[in-house]
């Protein structure tokens, strides 16, 4: 049994949907942000880094989206989400996804959580990256429309662990300030996983009230 | 034939010291950052990411460190340089790899390419973005030192591709501004992998002036 523990609107969603796609047999733990329950001393004692995700396997607890994708895709190899047995192929599938961790996330991630890289009360310097954002995200993003994404799939005709964590990443462009018109294929790439019965399951799962 | 682009003080220094280590069949060409040749039109053909390392096999052009790692590893499986059999142990390889890539090197380069974050002539914001360096990367080598470092490798009692990462990252603390007195565990890592003969022979070569 594996155990995720996410938050809604963050880059766990890539690994819920891995994990829905693979047909894992998992559980999941809501981390409230608003409580600021990544930071409470229990959460600490799983991710030290104080973030989501984590994921809690039967030998200790995996971070870092690229890796827990991988190790999805590895462990369950019958569900055909990475080219698992070619070197090359594999580590396309890695470059893509280290790609949007290192570099589309982290530009990202300038517009809300600029405190990480500079004084959290320096209001003109967090200004300063705010406004950057739509032009270091658009570039990301148009790097991935022009180079990267094969079609109709990340890697081309395959499914596979790229395909979760770009439409994860792209739910936040248009909060970004991108203009969705400069990236279509990458828009139309979002609409087309957004239309799988798993990644429905788990946005439905993510965003229900009740829990 | 494996070809790897690489530059001095650049983060291409693991993969460079991880194909010396695999014993792999390669060759490199070192690109000028003082010509800015990572921008020239030839060198976007092979990276449009216009940054190193990149890595170019018989199949196509690899980027990204921790792909270009796992891949070395995968290539060359007698060097033993990954636990390639053990879905797990290959996820922690890839967690501190991913972690040295989108956290520890990113917060690095707020000193020296904070334009990718604000804009170029915002003098302040990258001031602010500099005095910070000593806070950010001080608390991921921390975590490192305290967490994810196990001894006598990273990984433990086998050396794998995640030394030949953190050597490379590890060589920029101090200028950085990272006090080395808080990371013995780190930097008595530092000081043996610099001791290795294929370590050795890499420096060697890339800070070879007649070439």
């Amino acid at each position: 049994m594996l155990t995720l523990y996410y938050a809604p609107r963050t880059c766990s969603l890539a690994t819920h949907i891995a994990l829905e796609d693979a047909r894992a047999d998992y559980t999941t733990v809501r981390i409230d942000f608003a409580k600021t329950e990544q930071q409470s001393p229990d959460y600490l004692k799983i991710n030290p880094k104080a973030r989501v995700p984590a994921l809690v396997t039967e030998r200790g607890v995996l971070t870092e989206t690229p890796a827990m994708l991988a190790y999805v895709a590895q462990r369950f190899p019958a569900a055909g989400l990475a080219p698992l047995d070619d070197p090359f192929a594999f580590a396309e599938v890695q470059v893509f996804n280290s790609y949007l961790c290192s570099t589309v996330h982290v530009a990202h991630a300038h517009r809300m959580r600029g405190h990480r890289w500079v004084a959290a009360d320096d209001k003109a310097a967090i200004a300063a990256m705010q406004k950057k954002v739509p032009q270091s995200v658009g570039a990301g993003f148009e790097l991935i429309e022009r180079e990267m994404l094969k079609g109709p799939w990340v890697m081309g005709e395959r499914y596979t662990i790229c395909d979760p964590y770009l439409f994860t990443l792209a739910q936040w462009l248009e909060a970004d300030g991108v203009d969705p018109a400069r990236i279509p294929r990458v828009i139309d790439h979002r609409r087309r996983v957004g239309e799988r019965a798993a990644v429905r399951k788990v946005i439905a799962d993510e965003f229900s009230t009740h829990r």
